[in-house]
């Protein structure tokens, strides 16, 4: 009886909870980064944020149970910044900037709480929505996404007996480490974890990024996880993402031009808060096509660009022919990929963009959560999901998103049809969304 | 801090050694059955018993330290059979009987201890022998590889960071299930665990043994290793090995005539000690095709035979044709397959004799030490050495094995020279020895 800690065992067996998400900070930077200037400017906007499971053969309903959903979402809402947490985001440089948290968001953050969240069921399944004022709805896209996640891993674990767990996650450990070896071999490297939201649970991305970084060093440039960051002294990777120019749309209201405009506006007031830093812009929102052809010409002076919709390939040749037709030599461009990335579409883009454009990649759901082939009984429920936490609604009129991919666009169904006049059908297809 | 035991980090700071034996059960059940007669008939016989390295590439006393293989060795030499330990062979059914084990020879084992060593450097490298009474030496065999072994894996990962280690294992884990996988698709199958002597290490030799009966069921009959099959509530396995033969052999001194009648005696001998239990015979000491020429009518009735040193192809069809000459049906028979066995050639044996005659294997090297492509950088520590421990003297005359494979012969060359002469060359090759 000396091997056992008697103390731990007893205290283990009062557990009311295992809290899926522990910090606020066990979020994406990206979420912070447009925090910041959403607090200082549109402190009016009321939004509503909405969990969306694009597999339809999963029925989350009757796999996690609702109270095990609401312990968790609970739990969530009782976390707080800790002082450590706002020291380390005050004190820390970001992309090589000091102070980029300024003090009055900072000292707002000490009160910061999440929002208290509607769940119901609704034709069967989870209907899990957020209505709150968007600096503070939009902090639950990740937690919710990533309790989801896990609590859908707890119900596939469950009946895994001692043993099948070992062999699960020891195949998994050897499966990451086989891409990571492959992930080794390619020159000029720069990849970073953007799995924090389609994990299979938080301790799984935490040993994922350490192996990246155990296995590619400083080819593994960062997580966009700012607890894993904070935890691993890594860099905290990411900039802004399709919400801002959903709210700038919907704002601009019946007006088609100023809808039109509108995600230039996005644009400027972004180059504008962050003094001309931290300059990513994500063109596929509305289309990647139209963005581009009607991109006034200062867009081509930021570094670079975030394709998020269309096949790696077409994605990287048009900005490259767009960068070109504007001027500029792409191999001074950054392009970001980060739309369900594998080992495979990493070695396929690198083969074909290296030395043409400068490359990172934000590695997700293929990074945290690929357990195909790793159970030692078929388990369909180890297989992840596409659950998005995306905004519906902002003060009380539709959000919508087109995206290069129209399986992946979201709004109400009136409104998209509104947003594809306005924005045109150029470059856009529709294939089916894995991750 | 309320996460750590306080008293085991510190008493775990305080170890001066991680003992690699810790019970006179971690050993082959073999030895205990040929020890019961030996102590009963051969008390007299003084042996000498010396291990070989025939993996001349790797030289052991640059890979492991003097003094630990003294304190490793020092520690076995301080065991003692423990009452739960005696308590379990008298009161356990082996191969199905009860009382295998006399009361004498049970008291005796109460004070048996392993007799001294002696360990010296010659050429360059240890020469490690035990010259002791036959019934004392004899236990030496598997503790003393096991020893040796596990000492130069932790050579080969004392290296290694805390992440490698986990990728390591993590591989070793998935390769090993992989195997199993495959192992569960062959009918009928029957295999034990006789990996002892050549383990990576005891925990690992543990685990390997726990996946087999979490992953082949009932298909898994047992384990070799009598500590392993105690606690794991399996079938200790195994009968009878060659230095019987070989004390036997040395024992009928120059007379030819006896020398060539004392496989046969051997099996009298065993056949009357355990009143008709336990008959596997082990062909291949001298030759098996010698062996099987000059067999007595009786061999024949024999439950099976264990081939183990010959192409497990032409040793099946050289034993399933020997039975039918003998008039015997090959289908009422068992024939043991043991060396050098990996999936593939289980596979291919399995292919090849499945339902021709009874069959069982027994899985040593390639379950308990296949490390092969696990490391994430080259380890060639890690790959398993042919090492064996081998009676080299019978009461001062030399003991000698020719096997099947004349790579895996040992003793005294003019010796050697005589036993071919009186046994005979048929059916002999040489091919080299992977493990």
């Amino acid at each position: 009886m000396l091997n056992i800690d008697i103390a731990k065992r007893v205290y283990d067996r009062t557990w009311k909870l295992d809290p899926i998400v522990r910090s606020l900070l066990d979020t994406d930077f990206y979420k912070l980064l447009m925090l910041q200037p959403i607090h200082a400017r549109n402190q009016s906007v009321r939004t509503r944020f909405s969990v969306i499971n694009r597999t339809r053969s999963v029925n989350l309903a009757s796999i996690i149970d609702e109270a095990e959903l609401r312990d968790q979402l609970d739990h969530a809402r009782t976390l707080r910044f800790t002082k450590r947490e706002l020291i380390w985001l005050a004190g820390n440089t970001f992309y090589g900037r000091r102070h980029i948290f300024r003090p009055d968001f900072l000292t707002w953050l000490e009160s910061f709480r999440l929002p208290d969240y509607e769940l119901r069921i609704e034709n069967g399944d989870y209907v899990l929505e957020f209505d709150a004022p968007w600096a503070e709805a939009t902090m639950w896209e990740v937690p919710a996404l990533a309790i989801i996640n896990e609590l859908k891993s707890r119900a596939a674990t469950r009946a895994l007996g001692r043993f099948e767990l070992d062999i699960l996650y020891a195949r998994a450990k050897a499966k990451l480490w086989s891409k990571i070896e492959r992930l080794k071999k390619l020159p000029g490297l720069r990849i970073s974890d953007f799995g924090t939201r389609r994990r299979h649970g938080f301790i799984w991305q935490s040993w994922c990024v350490e192996a990246m970084k155990e296995g590619l060093g400083s080819a593994f440039v960062g997580t966009s996880n700012v607890l894993l960051a904070m935890n691993n002294d890594l860099e905290s990777i990411g900039t802004n993402a399709h919400e801002l120019p959903m709210v700038y749309a919907a704002l601009a209201g019946a007006d088609d031009k100023a809808l039109r405009a509108s995600p230039y506006k996005v644009l400027e007031m972004w180059k504008d808060f962050y003094d001309g830093n931290l300059l990513i812009v994500l063109p596929d929102t509305f289309g990647t096509a139209a963005f581009l052809e009607r991109a006034p010409d200062w867009v081509s002076d930021w570094t670079g660009m975030r394709p998020d919709s269309k096949p790696i390939l077409p994605a990287g040749e048009e900005i490259i022919a767009w960068y070109r037709a504007r001027g500029r030599d792409p191999r001074d461009k950054l392009i970001i990929f980060s739309d369900g990335l594998d080992i495979d579409s990493i070695e396929t883009a690198h083969k074909a963009f290296a030395g043409r454009i400068r490359i990172s990649y934000g590695w997700g759901t293929n990074l945290t959560n690929d357990f195909r082939n790793c159970a030692s009984r078929p388990n369909p429920l180890l297989d992840p999901i596409s659950l998005v936490c995306k905004i519906t609604e902002v003060d009380g009129m539709p959000a919508v998103k087109l995206s290069d991919n129209l399986a992946k666009a979201t709004g109400d169904p009136a409104a998209i049809e509104r947003y594809l006049r306005v924005f045109g059908q150029e470059g856009r297809s529709e294939q089916a969304v894995a991750v």
